[in-house]
């Protein structure tokens, strides 16, 4: 064990923040550890956006109802980014460029290499003590985030990064174990994967009866199906579309 | 600084690896980093593959013709991942959730999910003494992928990640410089980008120039311009659509 396995593994979402900045010196390093990512084809297709000004923070955390958006040392929106890669190309090339990056696959490369970026900064604050959590739900209402700050054709917000000094001390949520998640060689059999699922559940009705606060009677897979329930915004498939993402 | 941002800051791409497996406890440890990630509503919506079959890892590395596909300590296939979900679901809801989950919405939870989990595995082996190359050249043959490992509807391969004793220590290649890809409160405009890529131009011209091996011309702009002109895989978009992922 090393002091990076143990940030990792001790990771648990904080949703509660001291009512203080993060220090500048500490905000450069884990922008430092943002940029130090893996990128596809050296493509670097992210941006990031921090947040300070409270009125869009409160826009944001009104998108959500979620008061640690606005309430926190440090909010960072993380972009998908095509545009930065056409203002030095020239015309003809921007033309080509603007349509090549419609398909699917540059749509996954540009999430994955913000998500990249996104768990370093994570990390790299969790290792000084801050806690994070990741903001998915700003995608109930794109167009508000896109206007808020003026996103240009290429660029789509993907998730927000809540930073700061902790004022919570959860329990680490359990986890799909090792044989429910990762398989050797094979995908397993449904029969497999069934079983795997059942002890889970077990582990999680424990968790939520025995954990210190808000404890309740949930399984996993019940937990889950609920949610998966949830059609979800129906707006975001279409404004995905109209920022010139996922259109190929 | 901790050892945390030593490791994310100090990383490079290993793309040759010394012929030696990584051992089991190591092995558990990266998983473990893995599992401990965050996850969009706890969905955990994605799986992984530890291909240790000689077989499949060289028809893995054939698809992009990059040996340390097969010559590595480890190689792990990460994957976007519905299935599980429906594993226990009863029939009515099953039909519901496989409509739900074919959004663009759930296409980008998977993958971010995916995503954090194989960064955290990646920062874990890196913490170890081992390198890792994110490989997305997998994705030039996605119907193979599907076939070796046969995978079910609902799951799709997103990218892997090679794992190994480093056998080369390259340079730590240059990245976009922070006022480049991290704002304030506000995108920039063009002619701001505009500087910073130039200015960026000039400092990857000098790497390519002064680097110890593979020394050439030429700047970042000019390559991911080229780049970007390449149009990739069509099979990719039908494919994952097929797959029952980014229909709706």
């Amino acid at each position: 064990m090393n002091e990076t396995l143990t940030t990792i593994l001790e990771h648990r979402s904080i949703r509660k923040f001291k009512d203080m900045p993060i220090e500048a010196d500490q905000l450069d390093l884990i922008i430092d550890a943002a940029r130090s990512a893996s990128t596809s084809s050296y493509l670097m297709a992210y941006s990031m956006i921090g947040v300070t000004d409270p009125k869009k923070k409160e826009q944001l955390a009104a998108i959500s109802n979620q008061p640690y958006i606005k309430d926190n040392g440090h909010f960072v929106l993380f972009l998908a980014d095509y545009h930065r890669h056409m203002v030095t190309a020239s015309r003809e090339e921007k033309q080509v460029i603007a349509t090549n990056v419609q398909s699917t696959e540059y749509f996954m490369i540009a999430t994955v290499d913000a998500t990249i970026a996104a768990q370093n900064m994570a990390l790299a604050a969790e290792s000084l003590g801050l806690g994070i959590c990741y903001i998915g739900s700003i995608k109930r209402d794109m167009d508000l985030v896109n206007q808020l700050f003026d996103l240009p054709e290429h660029v789509i917000p993907l998730f927000g990064l809540a930073i700061g000094h902790p004022d919570e001390r959860q329990e680490i949520k359990p986890k799909l174990p090792k044989r429910a998640v990762y398989f050797e060689n094979s995908y397993p059999s449904d029969e497999e994967q069934f079983t795997y699922l059942q002890q889970f559940d077990s582990e999680t009705e424990a968790y939520y009866q025995s954990r210190s606060t808000n404890t309740r009677s949930d399984r996993w897979t019940q937990q889950v199906i609920q949610n998966l329930h949830n059609k979800r915004n129906d707006r975001l498939t279409p404004f995905v579309k109209e920022k010139k993402f996922n259109n190929r």
